[in-house]
Formats: structure tokens, C-alpha cells, sequence
């Protein structure tokens, strides 16, 4: 017998990909939590559904959606990881030397727990004496911080069940009063071919708050369609205009100094989505 | 009921659709020939199983595999499709004053057939008086050209079936022997995260028959990984060294003057796949 396990990741459309093992499935207090090993990815995280994770395409993600603000900020110092709780943000934001301290606020202790245990080299940071793990409601955490942070990433999942709120206007004032006066943030946004409106939304409603908004995209082949986008709000520091001696060497699979700019040279279609 | 057709781009990986309607299921003298109407891309041509183009996300292929060549070179006139029967590459090429002629060399005429009955706002200027169409086998119209092409693009299937020859060092040196002494070609060569050898193996084969070899990428949702690979063999001129002054106006979904040079900017491990 032979396993699948297909998301449909609209209506009419989804990938499939042949399970080898079980290893969780459960409903947790938040959404139903699967992890499974499958034969092309590796180990793979799945929350109410949809692929959040997997072991052999991870690193771009994680590697974009943390270098590209961390190296727009002249000095990163204090970071907030909303959501994540795989870890795999934590892991690429240690890798700048200047950040003394990143908290990760995740909202289901769960998806710390199991991706700890079926996701090591995911995972595996989350113990370094740099980090402080909070199991929270990230929206609450970030409705009463103020001028804390220089840099925050919202590595959430789609904006429907727990991080429906997420994606809403007043989180990003939030986290706008969350932020220094020249923080950034960053969120995941979904993709132009299935969701452009989210798109457009989320960039016309950050570009009322942040001065400086801009979208760029990479290719992460379990995400539906294959191109992911994420926005940056920032308040000073324009991911365009960063000096290439900023650039310091970092290991990664995915991201490079070229890249950083090259990802914001964005497909028409894709460009014509935040035009006003 | 619902019918759904699924590609399995892999073993163990796989794209599923539903589909509304078979227009075409024939085995023609080269390959098996399917033309079905789909709800999230609307008409698809899929041949051996896999999708070649649909109606939704054709203009990313067939924009990237004519844009990037044709603004390269400063003067194409005389330009060559391999494959392509659909007709999407050379409704590009035509988008360029300077073409005095373009070729279009399709195997199998059922493609071409097809193409003009369900897919007409992609084949539709293969009437055009610019446009020469022949039902050939492509190596054997490149093994008897000589000199003759500016800029000749490589629009196969995949490396196996009817295709594979076109995949061989021997094309790529009558492909040279066909162009001018300034000439160019593309090829499309598949995706970097299930056939990462085939992407070092072409370009090591195009290096040693070309001065000037490069790499670029380009996101198709209904291709395997989503992120596709094209290689340019150049007699001379540069693709990264294209003066802004030749990007002249040209009506595109997914390609601009931006991108050209973007999608030349490698992730890390695409890079390294065409280290020396």
C-alpha cells in the first residue's frame, strides 16, 4: 500500500506527495498538528492541512524571510519572532552576530514540542542562551510592547483559523508602536497567482503606517504555486539601499547579497498588485 | 463527480487539478496528446503526462525564453524555435520589431493542430507572414543549418521521449554551427530541486561550445518545484551586460527590464550546481 497526502491548495488545485510515516496527528488546542515523513521532503509539518514546513525546502523560507531585514538594519539587536514555532527563523536570525536577544512567540506549544522532536535541525536553537521562547498569543504580545524591538518577522500561518488576526490592519499598527523608531518588519504574505488580493491589501494597508513598504518573493516549491512574497514595513532603513559592506558572511543555501536586491525586482503581474 | 488528472512530477511528488472537460486524448506519432479544460488554469496541453502550458501562467515560459535572448542580442533578425508548437514562444519573438523572419520547427503537427483549435490567444500569430512553421525534427533541421540564425530559442519536453537528443552535447555544437558569429540560444532545462544534475550537466556541455554561458530562472506554478531554469550559450554578446537603452517598450505579464537582469541572480544552491 502506498500513502498520499494531497493539500488542496485552492478549490481545484494541490500538490500530493507519497507519505512514508506517521509519526503525530492531533488536534491541538488551536489546529489539528501532522507530522509526518515523506518520501521527496523529509520530515514534514502540517497544520489544519496545509504544509508549513519540510525538511528539504525549509531553508528559504527561513534564511528569506530573516536575512532580508536583518541586513536592512544597521544593527539588529532585540528581534521578535511572531509564530514560528518550528524554529527555523530563530536558527538564520542567531546567525547575525549583533542580536543579543530574539524572542519567539508562539501561540501552540505544540509545534514547538513536536518540532523539537521530528525537526532537530530545524529546531534546535530554540535553546540558545540568546533566545527567550514564549508559548503566547502573539497579537497580545504585540498589543502591549512599545519602542522595543528592532526587527520583527510574523512567520504565521495563512490567514484563516489562529492567525486570522494576523493579517489585519491594527496588528500592523501594532507592531508599528511595538517597533523602534527605525524598526522593520516583515511578514509572510502568500502568493500572487491564487491570493493577489491579500496581496494588495496587506501592502496598501502597511503603506498607510510605515513609510518605506516593499515586496519581494522567493521560490519555495511545498508553498502553493512556488512563489511566496513577503512585505517589509519599515521606518527608516530601505531594504533597496542597503551597502554592500553591510553584506557579512553568513551560511546559507538560498540567500545571498545579490539575491537581497534581486528579490524585489518583482514579475509585472506581481508589481501591477501594489501599484496605487 | 469530480475528475481530477495528476502529474507526477516525481516518484513521490506530485500536482493535481480538477478538470471540467477532455477535449483531445490521442497518441500521435510521437507522444501521447492531451488537451483538457481545467477550473484553475483554464485550457492545458499536456503531452506524456505532463503539462507543457495552460492557459493561465503560459506568458511567464514563453516570455522568459524569448525577452531574455532577443534583448541581448542588439540586432535579431533571423530567430529559430525548436518545439514550441503551441505557438506562446513565437507570439513573443514577433513583439520585436527588428525580426525580419522566425521559424518555428514542431515534430509533431498535432501539437500545432491543437494548439491553434484550443489554445488561440497562444498560437494565433504562428499565421502571421513573419513566421515560417515546419513540421520537422528540430536536430536534423540544426544539423544541416549553417550560419543562419541570430537567436535560436530550445522550447522541448523534457528529456525524455521525443526530446531527449535535444538535451545532448552534439545539439548544443550543431546549435552553434547554426548561429551567426554574434548568435545566441536558450534552452529551457528543467528545475533545480528534483533534476539538479541535468541543470550542471547542460551548462558544463554549453560552456565548452560557448564563450559566455549563463543561468536564469523563472517561476511557473504548473512546473515541478515552480521555479524553472533556462541556459544561454552566447557567441558574444552578454545577457548581463544588456544597455538599459535597448529595452524598448514591449507589452509583457511577467517580464521586465528589471527582471532581465534579476533572474539572473542565483539562490545559493542553483549557483552551486554550475560551479566549476
Amino acid at each position: 500500500m502506498s500513502i498520499w497526502f494531497t493539500e488542496k491548495q485552492t478549490e481545484n488545485f494541490g500538490i500530493t506527495m507519497k507519505i512514508n510515516k506517521t509519526y503525530v496527528s492531533e488536534q491541538t488546542e488551536f489546529q489539528k498538528l501532522d507530522m509526518v515523513e515523506t518520501e521527496e521532503f523529509g520530515n514534514m509539518l502540517i497544520l489544519d492541512g496545509m504544509v508549513m514546513t519540510t525538511q528539504k525546502d525549509e531553508f528559504v523560507y527561513h534564511e528569506m524571510v530573516a536575512h532580508v531585514p536583518l541586513f536592512t538594519h544597521p544593527n539588529p539587536k532585540n528581534v521578535l519572532v511572531v509564530g514560528g514555532g518550528d524554529g527555523g527563523v530563530i536558527r538564520e536570525v542567531l546567525k547575525h552576530p549583533s542580536v543579543e536577544k530574539a524572542v519567539l512567540v508562539e501561540i501552540d506549544g505544540k509545534v514547538i514540542e513536536y518540532s523539537k522532536q521530528y525537526l532537530p535541525e530545524i529546531a534546535g536553537d530554540l535553546e540558545n542562551p540568546r533566545v527567550e521562547v514564549k508559548v503566547d498569543d502573539g497579537f497580545m504580545h504585540i498589543a502591549t510592547s512599545n519602542n522595543e524591538y528592532d526587527v520583527i518577522m510574523v512567520d504565521s500561518t495563512e490567514p484563516v483559523g489562529p492567525a486570522a488576526k494576523l493579517f489585519e490592519k491594527g496588528f500592523y499598527e501594532g507592531i508599528s508602536k511595538a517597533l523602534k523608531e527605525d524598526g522593520i518588519f516583515v511578514a509572510q504574505t502568500d502568493n500572487p497567482w491564487f491570493t493577489p488580493e491579500l496581496i494588495s491589501q496587506v501592502f496598501s494597508d502597511v503603506s498607510e503606517i510605515f513609510p518605506i513598504t516593499r515586496l519581494y518573493t522567493a521560490n519555495i516549491p511545498t508553498y502553493p504555486s512556488g512563489l511566496w512574497t513577503f512585505t517589509i514595513g519599515s521606518k527608516k532603513h530601505d531594504p533597496l539601499e542597503v551597502p554592500a559592506s553591510r553584506f557579512h558572511d553568513i551560511e546559507t543555501k538560498y540567500w545571498t547579497p545579490q539575491l537581497h536586491t534581486a528579490a524585489f525586482a518583482l514579475p509585472k503581474f506581481v508589481s501591477d498588485l501594489i501599484k496605487k
